[in-house]
């Protein structure tokens, strides 16, 4: 979601998509609120009074990357409905495709974890929750899908995840993260035929 | 290594001890040079002679980190020579050592690489060619503990722990990288039993 066309925004989501947006290209430590009030054709006054501090502007970025992550789920469920193999397949085949495209796929909340600082309360806060309800929903998948031990698949996969776009984000798309898919099938495959003795 | 007992140092070394202790402290983007001279008992020209910017001593700080990281192999090798699924198996209790205790585990190269922007050429130069030799080292070792689809076994190993790494930085030593090592001992599990057709 870059900032394209925001002419037609108000200028808090104006502040909110520019900020974003530079965040991304240029981490959230190498961003000030000069620069997002310019990129949002607003002023550092209008940015205040919306958001209280850069942190509080950090947080909202957070939470509007966290919301966009509800559709993914939303949309996996509705392309194969009652079916949790072919909804854990999707998955991991969404999530190979957001490190290709690096768009829409969180890389940021991810990256914005590595810049944090101990005293980036609220901001972290937002993160940890985030990551909490993603293994939340992603083990309940396992589980559905018939895989005995599913903490243990569900804590691979999430593993694998967050490697692959800490990989993505210092080799590129081409790295090992190009693999993310690969490695990832493989894995629920050896969780699924293991111990397949019909106990399902 | 933190900066303690720095008192016998050179200059050159104190510096790098002290924005090593620095940037891991507060981010590679949140410390400047007035801070690292002043930790280093040292003033800014003298860390502008050793180091031309602060650009170069970053990289300076990633590949003294990458060079503490081929002591890690030596010990690997020298502990259980001639024996690799050992050395694997040390391999993955050591990393997760490292998760566990944040000390010595390199952690800070994988986090400066979040820290990097494009233009951030050398220094992302230092942590790409570092990864580069850690996952040659890693699937020679695969290769030699008979696995047969070794490329497959290394990258999973390497997005696990890199996932962990960037797991442990927003979550903590608690989260989900502290199964680093059962997950990993699992994924060699299901690799060397798989295919065991006594081929090897």
């Amino acid at each position: 979601m870059g900032p394209s066309d925001t002419s037609s925004l108000k200028p808090r989501d104006r502040i909110l998509d520019a900020a974003r947006d530079l965040f991304r290209k240029h981490g959230i430590r190498g961003v000030g609120v000069d620069a997002i009030a310019s990129a949002a054709d607003s002023n550092k006054m209008t940015l205040y009074r919306h958001f209280g501090s850069k942190e509080d502007l950090i947080v909202a970025c957070l939470q509007a990357a966290t919301r966009e992550f509800d559709e993914f789920w939303e949309e996996i469920r509705a392309r194969n409905p009652d079916n949790a193999k072919a909804q854990l397949a999707d998955w991991i085949d969404r999530v190979a495709a957001g490190l290709r495209e690096a768009v829409d796929c969180n890389c940021e909340i991810i990256a914005a974890a590595f810049q944090m600082v101990p005293d980036d309360g609220s901001a972290l806060k937002v993160i940890n929750e985030f990551k909490a309800r993603q293994r939340k929903r992603l083990a309940e998948l396992c589980r559905s899908a018939g895989v005995e031990d599913y903490e243990l698949l569900t804590t691979t996969l999430v593993l694998l995840m967050e490697g692959a776009r800490s990989n993505r984000q210092s080799m590129g798309p081409e790295g090992p993260s190009a693999q993310f898919a690969s490695v990832a099938h493989a894995t629920v495959r050896q969780f699924t035929t293991r111990k397949d003795t019909g106990s399902i």
